[in-house]
């Protein structure tokens, strides 16, 4: 074969991988290779690479190049490459495969990450699809697909390693030594132990089962499972249960007690990262983001938040106004509004940052709220004074007039508790009536803020300066 | 024994550990039995529960109650409920221990744990303890507190285990089923193959080595381990490795390829969890936060960002008496300025938090650099457009002066773009210049926005209206 490529081009990569980053070089191959349709040379490519650099080579990729690589692929893409593509260049990746290749690579996955597959698909294409795989693998992930997004059912995996009650060591080896690797999953850290009801009784660690003589009953070796995970779960909830317990895996049980599925920390991790990562675009009001975002999902993402914020802008403004005749008589008050908005408005953010992240880390529960509520006051109290005596201090040498300075000092002390106060309530407040603290807070503090140092600092002006 | 309270408090509390909260007469309770000196009830109540549910439970205590609960419990608090409190409870824990309970807990934890703990004292209680313990466990422990704080290295546990190439699945399970508990980790997921010079070789998850006969070769079965970890990579670069490749455990190796420690899962969730925190609150000009933090530390965290930002204040504020004559003519201008500055500032923020989060997540690297910058120039102009003619209709409206309407259109038609711009290229600047992107991009971003936009609607004010 004539081939000018790097004919060992996953090793010339071993650098890129350990950085985590695809070399640049590499990736301008590639997308020579899918510019000449050098099928064989994708594939061996592919082949060699782990599926996790695979999704990542792809996401390098310009639109076109992707389409083509993907389609050039086809069948020998492997499943769990796909699986990794962001959520955008995934239901691209799944447009451009036939139903056939779509089919061969659900057969390779486990439950969930079938479904997950699965769930991006038109309607009548999944059914389609479900219909060519096989009766075991069509139930589990027909199952799996009739749990809520975001719920415990979705996460779970339905192939697990569940031995009787009544069994030895020996006996729970022999069997998965004779099961075929089908009916196992890919990795596992656990196997469940369960009453002849299917009842789950208690779990063995994998690396604890192997310490102990064949003949030792399992029921000896068994520990409790700290907490029942229920299908209906929220995946937040799962996530803290496995942070909480520092779990690898964890049974998933009906209302009855029976063993119905199994959750992995790898999709957990992915959990805890999106919800991290959904607080820090949500206190920013951004609704999602992604590498490879469309510009018109990245507009519609962020449009929302500042059409909100346009009308409290404007509200704002008009408290502004009602003092027109204070600005007029003193246009220093102009310069040094924003001063107050802005400053008192950086504390708000600070208290509410604290705030949503004790909020998600559970950390604000019980007799906690009390005293982090007295906390979030005090600090803002004292670094309001801290503040608001050196912005008067400044005032003073800028304009040389003792009263606007002792005016911005204490309409800053002011407003700086207000922030701290506001910052930490409003997250509480919107917890209490079941919604996402970090949404929709920012909005309502922030114009708050804004709404309370324009009335403060103007008002306070119009009676001292007039 | 005359004791009233629930003598089943841990079953008490299985509703409790559910919903991931200590349930608030669960605490009074408990209270009232330190309070009592009620040592019997204190332990039977720590020992019923998982030792991260007795951190929680501790840090639900008022200061007081906890010392003294500490004090009670001495050498009876599990080691692995200390490791589990946060950083401040931790330290005050470890100062009200006395030296022979903090040898006893060290000898119980894995080394990550105990060099974990034993960082946190100051260096003559330390050495004074170290002597104390085996010399096995002082070596590992020295060796781990060797490495720079958030290192691979401080992550990973000197307990694994390792088998040699040659041998067989049954020599491994007879190797595990011989050695005592001590001598080999709590849990693991996977073994490790060395050779004679203990380089490593490849693993073999556990689950897949129970799968095969007693006969077969290891050598047959090993993995390639997809990522070298050397003990000096940073803790962020390891998190990324977990979560690109799905790891539930990773080898350490040092420079010459040899096998040394073993990271496992739940210590890289708390790293995956403290590094997304740190860009929520470094967002928002917040150093640390944690509950049960003091009022003097809250203060210290948040009183850097806040001084920084009076001096920008004053910065932007003198931008805007640049303009006083235009205020003085038109004061109209003065209500519509914050305005422009906060909706800017604002589109500013979400493109910074698209971004931080792009680069902690690697998505920001190679060709896509280039695409991102364009996708944040052209959604900054779009959201840009649709804002800025909003907002000039409702000033039309309320104004009935189409010139200040136009005005305030094409300022924050250019304001946004700029807001845009900045928001991506800052983290992207301060990233290549090895600076965290997340921590001083706010304030840079936010002072330049807020000059720029009074720079730009003032500016095109006095141009036009005057």
């Amino acid at each position: 074969m004539n081939d000018t490529r790097d004919p060992n081009a996953p090793d010339s990569m071993s650098e890129g991988v350990e950085t985590g980053v695809i070399s640049p070089g590499f990736i301008a191959q590639f997308i020579g290779a899918v510019g000449d349709g050098d099928k064989p040379y994708l594939w061996r490519t592919v082949k060699g690479l782990h599926p996790a650099d695979t999704a990542d080579l792809l996401e390098h990729l310009p639109p076109e190049a992707f389409r083509k690589a993907i389609h050039l692929l086809g069948k020998d893409l492997p499943a769990e490459a796909v699986a990794e593509l962001s959520d955008n260049m995934r239901l691209e990746a799944l447009h451009e495969l036939t139903d056939a290749a779509v089919t061969a690579m659900i057969g390779h996955l486990d439950s969930d990450d079938a479904s997950f597959l699965l769930s991006d698909l038109e309607e009548d294409r999944r059914v389609r699809i479900l219909s060519k795989v096989s009766a075991t693998d069509r139930a589990a992930i027909e199952s799996s697909l009739s749990f809520d997004d975001e719920s415990a059912g979705r996460l779970m995996q339905r192939a697990f390693v569940a031995a009787p009650v009544f069994w030895s060591v020996g006996q729970a080896i022999d069997h998965m030594r004779s099961v075929s690797d089908d009916d196992l999953p890919d990795t596992f850290f656990e196997i469940y132990i369960v009453d002849p009801a299917f009842r789950l009784q208690g779990s063995v660690p994998v690396s604890r089962l192997l310490r102990y003589s064949r003949e030792t009953p399992l029921k000896d070796i068994m520990k409790d499972v700290p907490v029942e995970v229920r299908p209906e779960m929220d995946q937040e909830e799962v996530a803290y249960i496995f942070r909480q317990y520092n779990l690898a895996s964890a049974p998933v049980v009906d209302e009855a007690g029976r063993l119905t599925g199994m959750i992995t920390i790898d999709d957990v991790v992915d959990v805890i990262q999106e919800e991290a990562e959904e607080d820090i675009l949500a206190l920013s009001g951004v609704s999602e983001a992604g590498v490879n975002q469309s510009l018109f999902s990245a507009v519609r993402a962020r449009i929302p938040w500042l059409l909100v914020n346009l009308l409290t802008a404007f509200v704002a403004s008009s408290v502004v106004s009602l003092f027109a005749h204070v600005i007029n008589e003193v246009v220093a008050l102009a310069f040094l509004m924003p001063v107050v908005a802005g400053l008192s408005g950086n504390a708000g953010s600070q208290a509410l940052a604290v705030s949503v992240r004790a909020i998600a880390e559970r950390d604000l529960e019980g007799p906690l709220v009390r005293r982090a509520i007295r906390r979030e006051a005090l600090t803002a109290m004292i670094n309001g004074t801290i503040i608001a005596w050196s912005a008067a201090l400044i005032v003073l040498l800028w304009f040389h007039n003792p009263t606007i300075s002792i005016v911005i000092g204490l309409s800053m002390m002011i407003t700086f508790t207000w922030a701290g106060l506001v910052g930490i309530l409003a997250p509480l407040t919107l917890k209490r009536f079941g919604a996402d603290p970090a949404v929709a807070s920012s909005v309502f503090v922030l114009t708050t803020i804004d709404m309370a140092s324009f009335f403060v600092f103007l008002g306070l002006a119009s009676l001292m300066l007039l």
